[in-house]
Formats: structure tokens, sequence, C-alpha cells
């Protein structure tokens, strides 16, 4: 039997628009791994007869209601007394969730506050879902043919309550699996990419193919429904492989996290050291590296000389070239990326020196134009970069300087020329 | 006469979760702004019969439906057909939003595929919106008592042509304003907040007064509706007194952007430079820095002394010191303060060290242990952290020694103590 999953996010601050629903992204992923298909998103506000009415809503076209939201301690937290009501069930005060919550700022070393103690009130005959990274438990049940999973609305707290306390008891509603593999592109944007695909995309049923835009990237995405695993992969790994039969070294890998991930995981498998120095992307590049856990495997560390002087005086740039030429200059880039090596002590180096925006730099180089550079043992590569486009926007600029710095890393750990060809607009090469 | 608002989102990628609906939260916030009550967010697939039986209900509740997404060259953009066939609208073909079309592939370098011609058809009669970003023109129209507004999915196109275009158009809707003013505080959490202001946030009605969560921050929002702004100020006003006089000093500012920018701005306010010497955090701090256009004036670079060999070889800490002690102690995190003082030529530097996770150290520092320092002209502070918690989290860990790091330098800059005195876990002064 087929499921149908609706999301229903509660909290006013969805509305004014204070926050992201970032909950609904991260339970949808999970939902389609347990091959719940996910139809409908909703979010209403901390207002109870509008929250009555989109459960009601719910209940008539879907047969599983994930909320999340308002299971908190303030005055606005109203979603057990709704669905409680809306499903004819009691709210039963549970002293050991009590009890809980109190253990929980004893640990933290807080006061807690009265008002906290709401949230030990669940629908009578639910199965509690414990709270063990904040106070406030979620639920679940079944009533009326239709089943509910009550979260909690901290995105810190509703995923892993989903996953540790919640997925076991959905997934034996499930039938067979979604299995994704997500080839990353870097390199052709996604109009050209989808205009490559678009037959073979049209004839396939399953899997599925769909290429999906993120920031300067292309996700190309295949998706197999099948009873097991094993059978859903077989399905489609036949896919992948036309792919980069038709992609080649644009896709520079399948379910990874991103270019940095790829990079460190390159660097560490032939034993090199990484380092980082830069201008316009401001440390970018070392936090996306340092996002990833283990990264000091590989990143020993980078230099953000964001003023001329530091360039000069932590990295060695001549400061003869950067007083004729100004700091965005393939010459700079390359200065810089083979002074990290050296102060730093990395095999090796990335560089992105250029203007991020709002405005033209004091030279009246254009927002958007940027050197990125790659210093390894055995040569170095410069690449020009106009990311211009009529939306650009700062931090647009930033990641996209970033992703191509991390690109070059990538192509030379992966034995290809680092500053690749590519048909996206304004790269020399 | 008061308005309802319905955001309708389209596209099968958000009910998949690969990404998350930021349309929906920037809209959110500019249609408050224009005195619109956002009440319901819904996000639906490619999907024609669902978006049919969305657009359907959107019409039961709402007044203004504004949809976002399926406005590009795919097939699987079918918003303008569904909504068109929904409203007894023909779509037809603009010759000049095709040429359009095609000249932006010419200014971008970039060769057009034929796809992209679908974007140039739009309902009979609508005013169309322009989109200066990138190729799906929006359109605005009234058919039936409802108005109607599509734009297109990706943000860095739907924001822009909501504020430059749309706008304008649902401006006359708007009766009277809503504003709001953020007041951001660090040192206090959302339930203790809440339980300080609860009885205060229960008497008022208009402004309103509500705490948000936010990453180690609370966001305290006053919103206040009157026919023009300066009533609406003048509402605000004493209610942003009350809550001064409750939290003091732990109120870091008020309608900005976060912590980086209260500390740039006092930075350059008093002609002092900046600089960042970070390890856990790995580049996020100045990242954060550099995220705010003209940081450079006070800004000058920082290091990610990742390894304790660049700590030493950069930085100048003691290697006697790293070797007896480790990385992460008090002492390391001063000694690297002061040595990004000397070697970026900086007025205020500030320093982190610690354990991110998911793992404990190689001396058995426990993950969440992390010490932050701010070295002044004047002096120099340290500040030790137990930033563990059950859903501590390597990102979450990281973020919250930034605002910590950041948090020394802006009450430096407003003349409190460093350290500051705090009701929350695990901080010694």
């Amino acid at each position: 039997m087929s499921h149908t999953v609706e999301i229903l996010s509660v909290g006013t601050e969805l509305l004014l628009g204070n926050i992201v629903n970032s909950d609904a992204q991260a339970l949808s992923r999970e939902l389609s791994g347990l091959g719940l298909n996910v139809l409908y998103h909703s979010v209403v506000g901390d207002n109870p007869g509008r929250l009555e009415a989109a459960v009601g809503l719910a209940r008539t076209r879907a047969d599983v209601i994930v909320t999340t939201g308002g299971l908190g301690p303030t005055c606005d937290d109203l979603t057990k007394q709704v669905l409680a009501r809306a499903f004819g069930l009691e709210l039963v005060f549970h002293p050991e969730c009590a009890q809980a919550i109190r253990d929980y700022f004893a640990r933290m070393g807080r006061e807690m506050t009265e008002n906290n103690l709401q949230q030990a009130y669940l629908p009578e005959g639910c199965e509690i879902l414990d709270n063990a990274w904040g106070t406030a438990p979620g639920c679940a049940f079944e009533a009326g043919g239709t089943h509910v999973v009550m979260l909690p609305g901290p995105p810190s707290e509703c995923l892993p309550m989903f996953r540790e306390r919640a997925m076991p008891w959905l997934a034996r509603l499930g039938e067979g699996v979604i299995r994704s593999r997500t080839l990353r592109v870097f390199g052709m944007g996604e109009s050209a990419v989808e205009s490559l695909l678009r037959d073979r995309m049209n004839e396939l049923a399953n899997p599925t193919l769909a290429p999906y835009a993120k920031e300067g990237e292309v996700e190309l995405r295949i998706t197999a429904k099948a009873p097991t695993e094993a059978e859903a992969d077989a399905l489609i790994a036949p896919v992948e492989g036309e792919a980069r039969t038709l992609l080649g070294e644009l896709i520079y890998g399948a379910d990874v996290s991103g270019l940095e991930q790829v990079v460190l995981e390159g660097a560490r498998a032939r034993g090199l050291t990484l380092g980082t120095a830069e201008s316009c992307t401001g440390g970018l590049i070392a936090k996306r590296l340092t996002d990833v856990p283990g990264a000091a495997a590989a990143f020993k560390g980078g230099v953000v000389s964001y003023h001329c002087e530091v360039k000069a005086g932590v990295l060695g740039v001549s400061q003869a070239l950067l007083d004729e030429r100004g700091a965005v200059c393939a010459e700079v880039a390359e200065e810089m990326a083979q002074g990290a090596r050296k102060a730093l002590g990395v095999d090796l180096a990335v560089s992105a020196t250029g203007v991020a925006g709002p405005d033209p730099d004091e030279r009246g180089n254009p927002v958007g134009l940027v050197y990125t550079a790659l210093a390894a043992p055995d040569g170095c590569w410069v690449k020009k970069l106009n990311l211009a486009s009529p939306g650009a926007r700062r931090d647009r600029i930033r990641t996209l300087s970033a992703n191509h710095a991390l690109d070059m890393a990538r192509r030379w750990l992966a034995g290809l020329e680092p500053t690749g060809r590519s048909c996206q607009r304004g790269w020399t090469d």
C-alpha cells in the first residue's frame, strides 16, 4: 500500500520570515529514504483555528502527518492541544517526562523556569519520543487511519529525534525503498545539463534523472524505487554510467557533500597537505574545508590576507607588484598561493583574489573579476574568472570563487589539467 | 480591507528535500513589511493535478497568492499552464520576452538552448515582471477577486524580482504598515528570555513582543501595526525601552545582521583595525566578518592555524607551551590573539581554540571545550567555554565559539568588560 505524507510546520516565525523551514527539508530527505512519498508541505502560524483547519485538510489528502514546532514551553506552543482535540484524545501529564526535563536543566547547569513543565503533557496512548537534544518530547500515534508524528521545531532536536525515535516507528509503513545517487557537476549550468539530458530524462520512468541547480554547480539526481536497496542500486548504476559518458570530468563526485570533501579525501589519500590564501573569499574556503570532520588530516591552515599589507607581510607577495598592479591580477594570485605553501608549510595551496562587490575596487576593476590559483609541487596554475551577472551578489561571487579554487585542487589531485575546459561564461584558461 | 496572503511554492525538489524553501522565508519578510498578512505557506510538486488543487484551495482562504518556481525552461516547469487554466486565461507568446532571453544568453557569452523559449509564454493580460537576474519573466494579474504574482524559483531571481517589480504592484493592496524592530540578545537562552518577559508579552496586543531562538542567540522582535511607519515606530519605542531596562548589556544591537556587523562598525567608528586567529573555527569568524560589505574598513586579515605548526610558525605561539599543554588551553588562546595582533598589524584580534568534534582531541579534551580570547591595546582577556550539549554538532560548536569571540570584541568596543557576566551554562569568566 502506498502512503502519502504531509509535513505540517507550525510557527508564526515561519510566516513572518524570521526563519527558514529547514525541518521540512531535512525530514523530506529522510522520508524519501524510507520509501514514503512526501506530497505536501504546509506552514501555519501559532493560531489554533488555522492549525485545526490545516490538520483537517491534511487528513483528507495524506495518511501520514508529520508536524514540527509548537511543542515548547511558551504560551504560543499549541500543537499538542490542537492535534489532541482534532483526534479526540486527552492530554495526559507524564511525570517521567517532567523529571527528564528537570534533569536536562540540571545537567546544563541552568535554572528551569516553570513554563517548561507544559512539555510533559502528551496525548493519551501515544508513543513518547524522548528528546535527548533538548526539552520537549515528541510523540507518535495512529488514530482514525492516520499516522501522526509530532516533532519539536528546533532543527538540532527535530532531525535527530526523527532519525533515532520516529524512523523505527514509521519504517514499518514504507513499501520498498527510494534510493538516490547524486552526481555533482561543476562547469556546466542547469539548463545546458537539462538540454543535454532531456530526451533521456523523458524516456526514464524508474529510475528518474533530474538536474537541480545549486549555487554555481549542478546536482544530477538519479532516483530509483524498488523492493530492496540492492535492486534500487542496480537500476541506478547504468544510468550513472550514461551520465558519466556524457559529462566526463565535469562530474567531480557522487554522493559527496561538496568539492571540499573530494579535495580533502584526495589530498589525504596521496599523503599531501593543503593550505589556503584568501582575499575576496575572506576565509570562506578555509571555513568550507574545516566544515568537514577530519579536515585536519590534510588541511594545515590558511591566511586571510584582506589588506595588501597582509599579502606582503605574511604571504611575501611582492610589494612592488602590489603597488604597480594592485591586488587583483594573475601574478598576485600566483604569489599568494606560492607564499601560502611556504608560510604554512603545505604541499598544495589555493588562493583567490578579486572584486566581490558590491562596488568595483579602487583601481576600477569590475565586480566579479576574480583570479584563483593553485600552487602544487609540480607547478602553479592561475584561472581568470568573470563572475559578474545581473543578480551578482557579493556572497554568490565569493561562493563561486571558492568553488573554482577548490575545483582546481580537485582536478590536480585527479590528474587532470587544473584550469579545466568549460562551456560556462567568461572563463579564460 | 485586510488581505490574506498564501505563498505557494512549486517544485518536487522541495518535497524531496534537495533544497530548502528560502523563497517563502524571504517573501514573508517582504510581505509583512507591506502590511500584508501571510497566513499560509504551501509546497506542492511538479504535478499538474496537485498544483491545480493547491491553487483552488488557496483561492478559498487567501485573496493574494504568490507562487514561486516552475517558470523555467525544463519540461517540469508547469506553473504558468496550471495557473492560467485555473483562472481561465490563455498563455500568449511575447516576442519581446523571447528577445530579452536571447539577449541574456548573448551577454553571458553562453549558448541558448531552444527550451528556454517556453519562458516567453505568459497569461494574457498580465503585467509582465521583467527578469534582470535570470531568464524567466514573472507576472502579476488579478482575476476573480484574487491577486496573483508568479515568481521564479531561484532565490537570486525571486527576491529581487519581488522587490523591484512585484512590490509596487502589491503595495497598493496593503493597509497601513507592519513595522518590526529586532533586538539582538547574546547571553541568555530563549526560554529564560520568554520567562522574563511572559507577563508583558501576554499583555501586549499592538505592538507584539516575541523571542525567537537563533543559534546561540535570541532575537527579540517587536512588531507594530499602524497607518504609517512613524506611528508604528512610536508604538515600538517604549516597548524597546522596557526590554533594554530588563536585559541591559545582553542586547548587542537592534536591526543588525549580527555580532560581526556591530563589531565592524564599532571598530571603524573608533579608527581601529581588527584581525582573527582561528583554530577550531577554521576561518568561520573571518568569513562572517567579510560577509559584511565594507568589512575592509576595519578588518585586515586573519590566520587559520589549524595545525600546531602553523600556530607556532605564523602566530609565534610558544612551541614549548604547545608541547606541554597542547593547543586547547587559555594560554594558547591568548598567545594566538597576541600573535595575530603582531603578524597582521592590527589593533584588536580575537582567537578561538578548542574541540569542535565529533571526537575529543588527542589529549582527551572533551568535545565543546573552547577558549576564546581578545587581544586589545589595553589588555588581553580569555574566556573558557563548555559548549557541549546533547545535540552538540560540530558546526553548532563552531558557530557558538565564533559568537563568543565576536561578543568579546563587541563588549570591549562598547566599553564593557569583555568576558561578560552571563547566566548561560558552563561559562567561566
